[in-house]
């Protein structure tokens, strides 16, 4: 009891370069950021390989979680405080599940956990819940605290106005990643009236509505939104990184299947390799472990594996063309016979990567049916849909985009040290 | 010949948060940009263990290498194209020697130079004119190329009016990196009207001049290198991180001195430990390397090396006192004592740190004499050192501010459980 | 054929807060600048009544003006300059143009010119080709000089690349002042990234286009148009005070037709009501003239004129309701009667403001016919025109939005001092 | 006592650019802010003449004193509101006197208090304290607050750590215009860490006091207004520009004293020239009306007031060169017989202007004493006063720095038209 309403004996401030400062008041939280499981999102990149296209985005996952953080806090302390409709009890738990909602994540998230079957949202729950850190502040709460903060990060919880304030299509995470990533970047697009979009949000029996008149403020917001998923999540060179980092782990679990034997034990890898990957294990994994084997992996025996690492690494990546399913399935086929007649395993080396792999939904893919729309409330009291009201959001809402490329090793199919002939067949095939 | 003046077929450009684009068209600089002993730079952060202490500050000198060039790119084309005093068969040396002038910065610089006895300039020196990709791409200029390079980076080459675009108490660097660190770790400090600057600054013989009108944009210049020094390189906290960081390289060196068996080979340190590190092996090192080493040093069985990785890994620092050397030696001694009795080795975990160490050249040690005034080209077509007119320069310039203070690991030194009477000695002593 | 060339021997900057500095090296654009004509537009905000509801919003035409001409000079000096498809010659051409675009505009010239029936465009026209500063200094460069930058701004000129430069849907005009207007006011909205759309900006026989690299960008810039139309020069609050200034001129020319005698005699107000506004009449014209008269105005016996007039100046505006034209018209009549029967001449008491008054192009009235299209040059080499490549402009190109609104002053149908049941019944009508 | 606390049944927000937005909730501000009186400050510049040097400087005193009271609003209601040291009854009184603290300004108030013997603060107590709609609202607080706001904005109200809050050497005043002014003039001076500086202010007996920890962003701030004074408030065009301002008025008061007759009344002015201003008169008074007269005496047959007008009006400034008066004296007087030789009126087209005439308070002349000195709040619970904490500080206070200018009118100097050689010993000995 004493414990979760303990308050520092002064406010705490972290510089935040997207919200100036980030405040902590809450004994709870200040101790949450210390743990090692939250201090270890240091290690993770915000954005993975984006860093490769957008130089300036190297910032991790902490900066993110505070900031969600601090966008709750001024939600509930400023905007929600007084109002009838929230139930103040509901403070600290929306505060730790913004601060811990990404800390299920692992290194390059989404090209690790399609390799390895793995999902972070599972292991976020299993941080919460587990003998952990984090588990124990949450515990001193009180002995059901974790399990209620697992929940709202998993939108079970019963009172889905705390769940919205988390994930819904307007939410907090979205809001300071959209913000963030449009920062560290350095894109013009990302910027929207926050002030504003908070000052309107108001708490409605399971779901926070916007008022009205701050309707143009969320257009605004969604195309941030639209402008960033396509010109900076879904950027062709960043999935062209994620591509060689996708075939690397890839490569380094068949070599494993194989019985290859590694110069450097990949000891960081056989939990993963094995399907079997304890917490204890995960919270081991890191971009530093990951790039530590990238590096050491150049020198391996195994052709492709050392290849790829070294692409990785001097950022010697793929070249792509736009290509078509639908339509050119026999020409890949075609392509994928040149390529191995030309020494180059198809496998690895010709690859269809689909923006459609990559919803919406770019950090956690989430089913379709969470999507939660948004609401607006009327001056009469009334609830509508957004695109009801909106023209503009009307206009683009519900239209998937999809964009497919085909990857390739420019430099290796236009060495013509050897297999000349083929390789010509191939760059006219790809029409380059 | 033709490709010193080669140029890309498109200009390309990176987007760039701090200079909005860095534009490239030269062919040269395109392809130093591509070699792997410039991509390594990615792995290295700009501010080493800042981010511990201003979260946002994760930027590497990656970022800041592109913004040095990009400001010398606008000088030697826009500012100075026209101008008798400027041979422009400098500019691509310039522009070379902006873009490389911290090729050499190994992992978290400042520390791991002090232990290994290390200097990223030597560095800097063999990576431009040994056996590597960017010697390679500086040869195809001319084969001495790589040789004036080298020279304008040790500021010895015989144009000092090169020398001094790089490397002066308002160069390029200093200009990108305070304005970087500035937007990155989010500060209010570090703003100054570098477009007035650049649009002031003269070549005139062996230096560049600044006109009269500028002064105060200089001014403004001098106080936010004023502010960042104090406000967030020489942060105590940072600083701790530092002491640590240190302390745990000087602990593995030790124990590789006293035959201690490592768990895990610590492999990249072996020509470290000897004194003997190579080119080859200088170039394996970046931050994700010693990453890794604190991971899984943290289950090395030697008590203290475990102990200072887990600190640094879970960002569990020390705290401080001020400290003044001149009068409180002797409390040192007994503090130094009582920590023995106490069992916590006072090499170790009591350190005292000083700022005058981390000298008005936070980056580049230097020696003293390499700093040149800056001079005013005045109305009349004088030249003036800035002091001399300006009222505030001469208010701050030549005081040397030093800051002592001692570090140590307030939990163990509060822990009751063992040596309780020595602890509270030990804290009454510090008076914490 | 001196003068046209004729450099400043040294450069002119100004500091303008949206494009930094403004640069000045031509004599004769600096003579420009230094007219009478031109100096008048420092008396002429940009915004006419906006500033009453956003207070920052009180910016002149002149700082506007300069910013166009910023744009233009960047363009035509940067991103064309080496271009084959573009006349080196129209270089003077193109920058006074842009300087001088606005030139004629009057004292909040939206009402003024729809009660005086006159266009601002056509005094703009007069300046240039008429007796004044502005036409001595452009007819130094050459005699034939002013008509052709007469013709430029009227769209007639022969060459449709120089005209597209500063009249078409993505025009330097526009680009100016979509982000200066929302710097002054301090929305959120209005930015795009200039920068890169002017990189992408091609000349291609009789216009300007735009790459399709650069395409995102140009959607941004549309979505703030958007967005700056609707909240900003839209809002129905700057609308009531358009109305009531509307009203006040309109009130002062009834009076007059009259025969009604002004306590001060409103001098500069003659040629107007007489419908003969000469070139040097309308130069007088400014809205510190503007606002003298309704100062003053405040003292006349005519309670309508007086009573505007308080309204206007001590910022006493009308509220309003939203209207049907098509389904309220009876309501509207019946309103009418009720206002008059209550004193209130409906006439000036109950006016109905529609934003279709105010089309897409709210500064330059236009016929339909001249907004080209913004067309794409394809990687090929194809035009395309805009929104068949765009999804987002494809949505909302083309649609017509209105809005149509009743304004009242609320303060007197409250009052119930006076014929309290007609008031009610007004009340009632309204539904407020 | 209900109105004192009555608040707005829903909060309104001004958008503002500097302080993003401006929130009133209160009714009695709410009813200030739609004063006629207050009103009046949109007609009257924050910067007067300077927007002929810098044409974004056009924002007006209405904007500034929102900014005040919302700087006040958020100390009072965020960092000061649980504090024991601070008396919430001072809230209100507070607010007010900041929204109001400016209330008494006149048009181009420098130039004009200094010819017509006049003096803001004066007529803001009357303001405050006479028959007008701002003493109305007040008086329904209660009859004795309009006396209390008077008191606090003439610093002599009991309560000294409220008045220390509007008009101390870092008060809600000072911290409003340097940021707003460098916004609205663009330059890069003026940024300072604001919401740092409010996070740290302290109440301490009988004034604000900074804690220590905040310095740095205080030390920011005092270079921030050092520059901007010297930059900005201080520019020579400006002090150009008003010198022929004070010049104008000065020569219509003369002519009138001569029993001139004018083509127009000046009506205006009448009251004025007799030095018998009443409360009535004084509120009239705006930049319209300045300007209106300005415009028309253009068309006076006096030749001075006419050129003066002209030069004003199309902005035709005098030139200056620096002048030594302790060295120059005999040189002046020489000048002066030259000029009056030249047929130009030394007293008007040969001006002395000193920056010492404006002192370090632009904007509210104010004695010495007052300047109450910034005290630091050291983490033992000590007052020190900082310059003796903060080098910098100690290094530039209490510099006085003076700048003499001698104005005069080049065009006439140079025009060669008649007197040619008593103009060229002018230009000799003005070394031109």
């Amino acid at each position: 009891m004493g414990y979760s309403t303990e308050k520092l004996s002064e406010e705490k401030v972290f510089k935040d370069p997207v919200h100036r400062y980030i405040h902590v008041r809450d004994r709870v939280i200040w101790d949450l950021i210390g743990t090692k499981e939250f201090q270890r999102l240091r290690r993770i990149k915000q954005l993975g390989t984006t860093y490769l296209t957008f130089h300036g985005a190297e910032h991790s996952r902490f900066n993110h979680s505070l900031g969600v953080y601090e966008i709750i806090r001024r939600i509930v302390d400023d905007v929600f405080f007084d109002r009838p409709e929230w139930s103040k009890e509901e403070r600290l738990l929306s505060l730790c599940a913004a601060l811990l909602h990404d800390l299920g994540h692992g290194p390059f998230s989404h090209s690790f956990e399609k390799v390895f079957d793995l999902d972070h949202e599972h292991f976020t729950q299993e941080i919460v819940l587990g003998n952990t850190e984090v588990n124990k502040v949450l515990t001193k709460v009180h002995p059901n605290f974790p399990k209620q903060v697992a929940e709202v990060i998993a939108k079970t919880y019963h009172n889905k106005l705390v769940v919205s304030l988390i994930s819904s299509q307007i939410d907090a995470d979205r809001m300071d990643y959209l913000q963030r990533d449009a920062y560290f970047t350095g894109v013009s697009y990302g910027h929207f009236d926050m002030e504003r979009i908070l000052r309107v949000m108001r708490p409605k029996e399971d779901q926070v509505v916007i008022k009205h008149s701050g309707m143009h403020a969320v257009e605004d917001y969604i195309m941030s939104r639209y402008q960033m998923y396509w010109q900076v999540y879904f950027h062709p060179v960043t999935r062209s990184a994620e591509v060689i980092l996708t075939k690397i782990l890839h490569r380094a679990k068949d070599l494993h299947g194989q019985n290859y034997s590694f110069k450097y034990e990949p000891i960081h890898f056989y939990s993963l390799f094995a399907g079997k990957t304890t917490l204890e294990d995960y919270l081991k994994l890191d971009e530093a472990i990951m790039l530590y084997y990238f590096q050491i992996w150049q020198e391996e025996e195994d052709n492709i594996l050392r290849d790829l690492c070294q692409r990785f690494m001097d950022r010697n990546l793929y070249k792509y063309v736009e290509f078509d399913p639908a339509k050119e399935y026999k020409k890949l086929a075609e392509l994928s016979t040149l390529f191995s007649k030309a020494g180059l395993e198809p496998e690895y080396y010709l690859v269809v990567d689909s923006s459609s792999d990559l919803p919406y939904d770019f950090y956690r893919p989430g089913e379709e049916e969470e999507r939660l729309p948004i609401h607006l409330l009327m001056k009469n009291g009334d609830i509508r849909e957004l695109s009801r009201e909106s023209e503009i959001v009307d206009a683009i809402s519900g239209k998937r985009r999809t964009d497919h490329k085909l990857y390739f090793p420019y430099d290796l199919i236009t060495d013509e040290s050897s297999k000349k002939n083929i390789k010509k067949q191939i760059r006219t095939l790809l029409e380059i």
